[in-house]
């Protein structure tokens, strides 16, 4: 597999994208979106898909896993509207944010383009290879996929099918390009292909974050981790308290904006944790415990110090009683992993406090962190989560996949 | 040298200064302005340079280098006098840019906060030290710094004296740190303390730059190359297309917005051409062009593919002749370091191609490259240019250095 071939052709893809105007980059998705709800398109899915999901079997792959890999007709619609819905969505390309005259008479302006050539490194859904296509093509960026070896007959086809869709309506098919070898050498390489790649986009779980991380010499938007705390002041309201841990913990149990840890002022603890802990229990939530909380409760595992760092991504939280409301901000700056964190309180001074002194993505007061995604905050779509602070911080949206050029217009200055 | 130590030191400093208001930090950068004029300081501080200074000419370095090294009193309050440009400038940190309600009654806001703790990585020049330190704390970011080894006792001095004036006014010393242990297997290390490190900022020469964008683990904003171009279009005014290569090539000849390689479209080459090159060998520069060129030109070198990329730091430029304005922006795109480009033109439709499709930080109609500065673009200070496109792009001021937080008001809303 020849990188740098795919990388320059996917860099002159990039620069004829930048050429074109938000009509042209919309008939494009529309053309994808229709490809991919062909019912011919849709079999030849199903056909590759099948041979993903027969390896997969032959592997031993947990069922859940499979569950995610697996492609069926209603899932392929999903995508192609997921695609439609990106077509709806405003260009942030070429918006000039600012534009001042200098003393001089130079007028320089801020101008938002594309990235260029976006690579995105990802796991075993299949249905992310059609979503970063239609965001990072949105936004005229060229996108260089690497998928996982499990779904490698699904994404091909897929790849294929937009590929054809694009050429179909005259635009660039290497907008799109997947990298079929999946060895881990392939990928390593990919990983520091700065001449053609512009920026690395990990979406999966910590192991495949991390590696990149370690691995990869181009720029990297870290996305994903959540080690997410709920801090119940003593002036909470306890009702309110009970729905909102609730809700963050037990509304869907393995993505990164649950609520994995509970912190709670000891002042309340003897009257809001038995009620908390009730709600919890109704959806068999494990709970473990400092010593305070081991005391109050019966069927309770006592936390270790590995507790406070972990997120679980299970039918688990953790539980520790603070002094004050330092205690609960210095222990989430500990522990945290930058995602989103929450108090719930009823006093105006400790809510400021929290939001000014809690260094995450996202901080809420009184409001579940499930909140944290791209849909909840309006940006209409997203490609992933940062959790790191540069360029982009919390769900990213369009913007998140474009940068700035200085355009400068002058009439014969020169620097005195 | 314990770099975990040195870390939590500087991460429990960025906590404290985030709590800090901007007549807080002002108070500080004064103190520390204050104490670099001290007559004692300033007499510590030529000491311990006189002692770099040995050392590099026992180790024959060149005058040039030496000049960059050597600090006198004037050097000294130089740097006093930038800290206080620093306390003149607004503070971003606090800005909310966006506060919006969603339909469930969330007011959802995007608040700029510091990044936390800067690494920056540097050479000779010990007023970087000052500098850097002044930038950061304004934006309340802690700084770690390691400086070259040449510099060693004079960067040194410099922090305990920035160090003694913090604390001589109750502010936390840890905001800033050296890494006094120079070595490369401690600034290897150092460029993975991810745990503690938030952004990395190297701030030197190509081979540096390579470095940490190769070893680094930690986000790095990668500054300074520039191999940058003027086109001189058909429709050209001459005697303005001259002045701006005599301005861009020769007014200082080793930084990075100088003006390295020339094109000319061939309509204009044999009127426009004698012109600039007679204003270029006023100053001595070496001339390097392609067959057409040569052609046309008395002492002349031929250049060869290698001058396409070179960026000279140097009296030279290269001279190339395209047959139209596409191929100008092909070789632009193809050999440029994404720093600075511009075009001298009459007609507006190329003026406007050029700054649509030339992939760089600042793309200029009918100016001088050697405006890319963060002075020049009003930004009052600048903590280097970035050459890529995340977080910033281009003359980086404050703003570059700080990030965004989301901060949700709610009254308690969970997802349904």
């Amino acid at each position: 597999m020849d990188l740098n071939l795919l990388g320059a052709n996917a860099k002159q893809a990039a620069r004829l994208l930048n050429k074109l105007g938000v009509s042209d980059k919309n008939k494009g998705l529309v053309a994808v979106a229709d490809a991919l709800k062909d019912t011919n398109n849709i079999r030849r899915i199903i056909e590759a898909n099948c041979i993903d999901i027969k390896n997969a079997v032959n592997n031993n792959m947990k069922d859940s896993l499979i569950d995610r890999l697996s492609l069926n007709e209603s899932r392929i619609i999903a995508m192609a509207d997921g695609i439609m819905e990106i077509v709806a969505l405003e260009d942030p390309v070429g918006e000039v944010t600012s534009m001042k005259v200098r003393p001089n008479g130079l007028n320089i302006g801020c101008k938002r383009v594309p990235l260029g050539v976006v690579g995105i490194i990802y796991e075993s859904r299949p249905n992310v290879t059609a979503d970063a296509f239609g965001l990072c093509f949105k936004t005229g960026n060229a996108v260089i996929l690497r998928g996982g070896s499990d779904a490698i007959n699904s994404n091909t086809i897929i790849v294929n099918i937009i590929r054809e869709a694009l050429k179909s309506v005259d635009l660039p098919e290497d907008s799109v390009l997947l990298i079929t070898d999946t060895s881990r050498e392939v990928a390593a390489e990919f990983m520091r292909l700065n001449r053609y790649v512009d920026v690395l986009i990990p979406r999966g779980g910590a192991g495949l974050i991390k590696k990149v991380v370690e691995t990869a010499t181009i720029p990297v938007i870290e996305t994903g981790t959540g080690n997410c705390h709920i801090y119940v002041d003593a002036e909470a309201d306890i009702d309110m308290a009970a729905d909102i841990v609730y809700n963050a913990k037990t509304q869907r149990l393995g993505v990164c904006n649950t609520c994995e840890s509970l912190l709670i002022h000891k002042d309340i603890l003897s009257s809001a944790l038995p009620v908390i802990a009730d709600r919890l229990r109704q959806k068999n939530i494990e709970l473990r415990g400092d010593d305070a909380v081991f005391a109050l409760l019966d069927n309770i595992v006592s936390a270790t110090e590995e507790d406070w760092g972990t997120e679980y991504l299970d039918a688990i939280i953790s539980i520790k009683t603070v002094n004050d409301i330092d205690e609960a901000i210095d222990h989430i700056n500990t522990y945290n992993t930058g995602h989103s964190e929450a108090i719930v309180t009823k006093n105006y001074d400790n809510a400021m406090k929290f939001l000014n002194e809690v260094d995450a993505a996202a901080v809420y007061v009184n409001a579940s962190t499930r909140f944290t995604d791209g849909n909840e905050f309006g940006f209409g779509a997203e490609i992933g989560i940062s959790t790191q602070k540069l360029h982009a911080r919390g769900p990213m949206g369009l913007n998140a996949l474009t940068t700035t050029k200085y355009i400068i217009f002058g009439n014969g200055q020169i620097r005195p």
